[in-house]
């Protein structure tokens, strides 16, 4: 029997990524959409990649609207996550991408966002270790961020091998859906194409603290992070460069050994072959994440370059592979590992 | 029993895309794969995007190599199938997405390839009047030209109803990928990006005299076709806008009543809402054509614009679903119908 | 002495290269910007593109503020210049980038931009026939939009020389800026980039009457123009596709040696030798038309293709040039003739 | 009299450039272009966005053909220059856009170029403390790599301060032109755009060693420098994020009030007001260099990202803006400080 999803935030990219997994995902059957501003239309209108779907219409954001369903996407601003789910029942599986419950330290939200912490959920990043066995059964999931996804998969090998300093710099390029649909001028076409920027430079990017927590729980210690992400002209994808000091006696060798034991099981992260570097492009619409490391021995560092699919494996695909390891599906079900290309 | 496929001209575009859509489709194994400059190679160093095959080994294209599998495509350069396809077995589906069988009439052939007419195969085009019934048992299909897929499913229901005069004008705008892996200064990322520029101006595209097959099959009388493509700074994506005059009588709401009565059946071809209109990215990645018409009374002309992606439904999707008609498998199988968006 | 220069409208688009081009053009000292909702601000902030003023604080936008110079751009949303302009003395030269004073039936305007007609002014295309005498010693210049001055000038050699049927078509695309900084949907860089789409399709779009006011003039008699307009992912930049069917015993000879004895002494619109065809990118920030024709002889049509940049000669370089020419200045100063290319 | 200039290398990037800025430039005449492959062309047909110089004909690159001017800029491919230049006489302002006389350790140059040391030459980087001295009637100039110029000028006011500890991380994006019109599969359009990728990474890049020296210099100590290129969906443009710890005591007003003294005199670096960004669309055909500089407190790092159009202020503008010092022409003469936006 089909499982029935809901999903709050409908006419968004997370949402529409999220309907756009669900419509090839063989076990699930697609239930209540809910917006905001574009409660009452047609969902053809708002996401015309969507043909399946197109005659559906929207509802308003309520717990009433996604009640009697198995499964509901939280795919809202954040902050908006929490007086909505404390509506949902206990046997809901709830999947808020959202970043409401990512971090577990409230100081750390408190400084970031600036609003009363909500709480901690299981975290759906499936491939960090005690990741699965966390979520297998768990009826609510925090998705990751998209920065902190890439960044972690990129970097959480060498840290759990030992290999390197625990102060890194990371400077990351996201495609525009990233900031999502708000209508800002930065964002328009005629701005973006043609233009790398950057922005929350100096350790003020709200990504910044769930990259600190994830490394440093690898790490055993803690590690910082300087972090900086620049918005580059496509619509998806993250590419994420990656740097830290090793550790003495590491070379590339070492490295490269701990990326491939790390790495080998994983269905969605890619240790390309040595000489092979990762691009957004190879991930488009795919949930696989590519990676490779080098080390710069003049530098003393190791350069660990990942590349996912912001809305894909960065959102919408890992809230699925997280709903399927917390129901019990094969984790891979429904999730494209090939990319649109070119 | 999974159906055998091998795909000759694995390394280039079309190649890649039949490669992903096939890696998708649960009755296919995907078998031989094979390349020219690239034998030897590992697809994952060419095609980096399809993770799922990135260790096969491209053998060279002969009819040795492609022997054994019970369907196999061509993504060869234009008038290199007919010697390969000659040499397998009758009992093999030879699917070309080349152009060497695609026109009726050798004068045609002749006059835009300057080669000898190598013959002519069934028409890959489902949706055209009769095209599903000779398609169906064949194990020969000629795939369609993209620009002529674009164009003849957004122009056929108007002929079809008699609606317009025999005198088409086209102008389309095309992803780089329509061009192929070629090495040409002009494909250049430096040069397309930012930039739009026309092409095989002045009825000299070779996909003119396919056009012109096609629709004047369907209206009955000889159609003259004006064709201008654009080379357009996105990867993927056909948009032609299609204009005709309207004969005495016909208005906005009898186009509509066509078109709809055309293609309501039709699973990949669909009429937008009145007010709506295609867009490629729309249809990234997705077997989906999106067709909006109007009707403009002050110039007495229909004008009809198509979208859909030229590697997915103009090439690769098309081959597919024509496969998959010609075996015997239920038609929609294994193509998205769902764009990759935004 | 210099010629000191308002600019009403700074934030936009079209202020920005007005401001861009005035800043390189030796006889002019730029005074006032004004702008609406941006009064207030630095510049710098509006137009980081514009370092020599950056420091300028926007004025609103109100007669006051204008008054005092020798010449006063408008580059306002359509329907305020009227209000405007009656207000600044009849000395001062007002360059109005707006639609409200190009079209010379009331009825036209009515039909199209649903308000009372504000009136005609001397238009701002050099290039027509007489254009330069009413341009000269004018105070009041109507600049033309951007897609009629680029069919415009593809299609009047064709006209004046009698040699098509007064039945155009004309698909053009456009980069995004030709759509201004609105804050709209449709217009973010994650639904644009990669992206082709039409728009005001079936004779609705706005600048639909002013290519047929241009065109019917040149002819001599009443031209009907079938206009599509289409969205294409680059920031700048026209291309229009213009067709029309030849006169008997017409041909491609004909054709070329209308538009060399046309073009031949046109600083700012090239046609491009024999085989070589037009692209945005080469007319990138620069105030020159490519134009080429060709004849399709089975079809039996003229093929023209224009490519400008819709900023520059599509509108501030255009009301620069008409301005060097009301003020008696040679009419090519301060204009850049090269792209900037790659 | 006119300055007369000559131009090998006419037919790439980087030589159209330098003749896009030498048309515009009141002391220049241009004088002999050359090329290789492309020797006998028309410039129109390479170079379309240049009419002015439409058609000029190449000859082949000689010391012969390239006699009898008064300066002669070199922009081949790294490790041609030298040949020709000894050839040139003495009398004859050679300025060099390849890489042969930027190192001074020709066991740099051995170790990243593979070829013996061609010597060395002032440094056409004229914001370096004692470059203009140096290049003040100097008679040749090695022009700066366009990374170590974007690189350089965002790190020197740090390094000169003494506020930075000397182990620098720098990840640059850099748009296609930088790789020149090489035709390599993964520059072609269909690759590149909506796709971000490194190269060079490890420490590899050629480039590396040159930001070494520059920064050593400036530091007055040896300085690590960990270098990842990208390459940016965008025609030009470079956005370079460099970071270093900073020494103890510190905090963003020093760095801020180091960088505003630093370049406070120069024309064509400037430090944006606190909160705004540098993009590389502001900065588009360009001269100018736009920095800003943040302090990440949590990580203990100065983050310093600058922009530039690598072809410009990267390349020819740098170029342009040398020759006017060795020639005692005022630097900024015929220099762009605008860019062309959106």
């Amino acid at each position: 029997m089909a499982v029935r999803v809901a999903v709050a935030g409908a006419s968004g990219y997370a949402g529409g990524e999220i309907l756009r997994l669900l419509t090839a995902h063989p076990e699930v059957e697609v239930g209540t959409l809910t917006g905001n501003s574009s409660a009452g239309q047609r969902l053809g209108a708002l996401q015309p990649h969507l043909p399946p779907l197109a005659d559906r219409v929207l509802e308003a954001t309520t717990a009433e609207a996604l009640d009697g369903h198995d499964v509901v996407f939280l795919a809202l601003p954040h902050g908006r996550s929490a007086a909505i789910a404390e509506r949902l029942g206990d046997g809901v599986l709830v999947v808020d991408c959202g970043a409401d419950f990512r971090l577990r330290d409230p100081a750390a939200w408190e400084r970031f966002y600036g609003t009363p912490h909500a709480g901690t959920w299981p975290y759906g990043l499936p491939e960090l270790p005690g990741a699965r066995e966390a979520l297998t059964g768990s009826r609510r999931v925090a998705v990751p961020g998209c920065y902190p996804t890439t960044v972690t998969l990129s970097l959480f090998p060498a840290f759990a091998a030992g290999l390197v300093e625990p102060d890194v710099v990371v400077v990351a390029a996201s495609g525009t859906s990233g900031a999502g649909k708000a209508l800002k001028p930065h964002l328009l076409g005629s701005e973006v194409m043609g233009s790398m920027s950057p922005y929350g430079v100096g350790g003020v990017h709200r990504h910044t603290p769930e990259m600190v927590q994830n490394l440093s729980a690898v790490a055993g210690e803690p590690v910082t992070v300087s972090f900086t992400p620049t918005l580059a002209p496509m619509p998806r994808g993250i590419l994420a460069t990656c740097t830290a000091r090793v550790r003495p006696g590491v070379d590339g060798e070492r490295l490269r050994e701990a990326y491939e034991k790390a790495l080998a099981a994983e269905p969605f992260v890619h240790l390309l072959p040595e000489g092979q570097w990762p691009s957004t492009a190879a991930v488009y619409g795919s949930n696989t994440v590519l990676v490779q490391v080098a080390y710069d021995e003049a530098a003393g560092r190791a350069v660990v370059v990942g590349a996912l699919d912001n809305l894909t494996k960065g959102t919408a695909g890992g809230a699925v592979q997280s709903m399927n390891i917390a129901l019990g599906i094969p984790e891979t079900t429904g999730l494209p590992t090939t990319g649109v290309a070119p």
